[in-house]
């Protein structure tokens, strides 16, 4: 999502090819897509993940969102800028550094109904490794009951965090620097977009964000759906 | 310290009045400056900090050192900005909030080293207050031994992380934006500087500290020494 919003926003024409989870090393291995770090449930081996992108016009194969946003500025200097202000990279990072950090118990909560979004060869390929890595089911590592109820009040006041951020430039648009979108909005609306995906648009789950913070995230991922596509 | 940068920073003239920790709350009282949140070991009554100003220009009493900065922007909007962009005040929050995570466990680390840098009475107040809501002495909060070395290895990877958001910008200046200082970079020094003096110049920790990130952080506080006097 955040490399959709960042090809589109700069007007870069693309065409997106998806890979079922479990083809996803061997897929950058082919082409020689680098991996982006070491996973949780396999500390010891190279993680592979998506997105990555190829452009044609310099032969480039490059994965991880924000290497990607990066090279995207640097290659294509006359479109609109992912990081508008180039000193403003290092805050952009934190804000995604914090961001993260507040939303952390979005993943977990979403856990079993993911299973239900994906294919089923991916669904046993993440039971195969996350089941076995962690000790517990997908369903035992999804909080449930007054557990769930605790993980969801983090998540309401972690989201009130990153609305008060927002909040300090309200008056000039709905993103973190006001009128001007940038890389922080990306990986928010992304987010928002992944949990809308998860628990579907009808779901209990969803309606509780989109009555979070007056409405807050309904109305960015709204905003920026003219970068969706 | 992030007041105190602030103030030179504008080159706004002012004298400091120190006051010790028994008598912030009867003084803050006493000149009607507002509570600046809830203490974790009295978390129903409202909580008095320092630094708070008085402003005789304007007659203003104000505490919470992020409320200060802002106040001075507004007010003295021909002095250097501390927020150079106010487009950019959400991102600063959320540095500062990623920031604090990140060297979480130096306060812990440091609680036996401050008891020796305060006024007797100042310490008898802070255990009598601490020691009582936490169940434990400050020896005792204190990490020791490999518990020591854990929270060490965390705050180390901590810095890591901030050290990265500064590296973005490394090739233009020492603070996070580059050439120019910024809210991130008062709040980054001062926490520095906290520690340099709790700890003191010539302990074995300071001296970790500043061999973390190439020197970065003794380099940082240098290059805010003109604004801490």
């Amino acid at each position: 999502m955040k490399t959709r919003y960042a090809l589109n926003y700069k007007g870069l024409v693309f065409k997106t090819e998806w890979v079922a989870l479990p083809d996803i090393e061997a897929h950058c291995k082919k082409l020689g897509i680098k991996p982006t770090g070491k996973a949780a449930w396999a500390p010891e081996s190279d993680y592979y993940t998506l997105p990555a992108i190829h452009d044609p016009s310099t032969g480039t194969y490059i994965s991880d969102s924000l290497l990607i946003a990066k090279y995207l500025d640097e290659t294509y200097p006359d479109t609109p800028r992912i990081f508008p202000n180039k000193a403003e990279v290092g805050l952009q990072l934190a804000f995604v550094d914090a961001f993260v950090a507040c939303v952390a118990p979005a993943p977990a909560l979403a856990f079993t109904v993911a299973m239900t979004r994906i294919d089923r060869r991916s669904e046993e390929y993440i039971r195969r490794t996350r089941e076995k890595a962690f000790g517990a089911t997908i369903e035992e590592m999804t909080p449930t009951g007054e557990k769930a109820q605790q993980e969801w009040e983090k998540l309401r006041k972690g989201l009130d965090k990153v609305a008060a951020w927002y909040a300090e430039t309200d008056d000039k648009g709905p993103y973190i620097l006001g009128d001007v979108v940038s890389w922080a909005d990306f990986v928010v609306g992304g987010q928002i977009m992944m949990l809308k995906a998860l628990w579907g648009e009808n779901s209990e789950e969803w309606k509780r964000i989109t009555a979070f913070n007056d409405g807050r995230w309904g109305a960015l991922i709204e905003s920026l759906a003219k970068y969706a596509s």
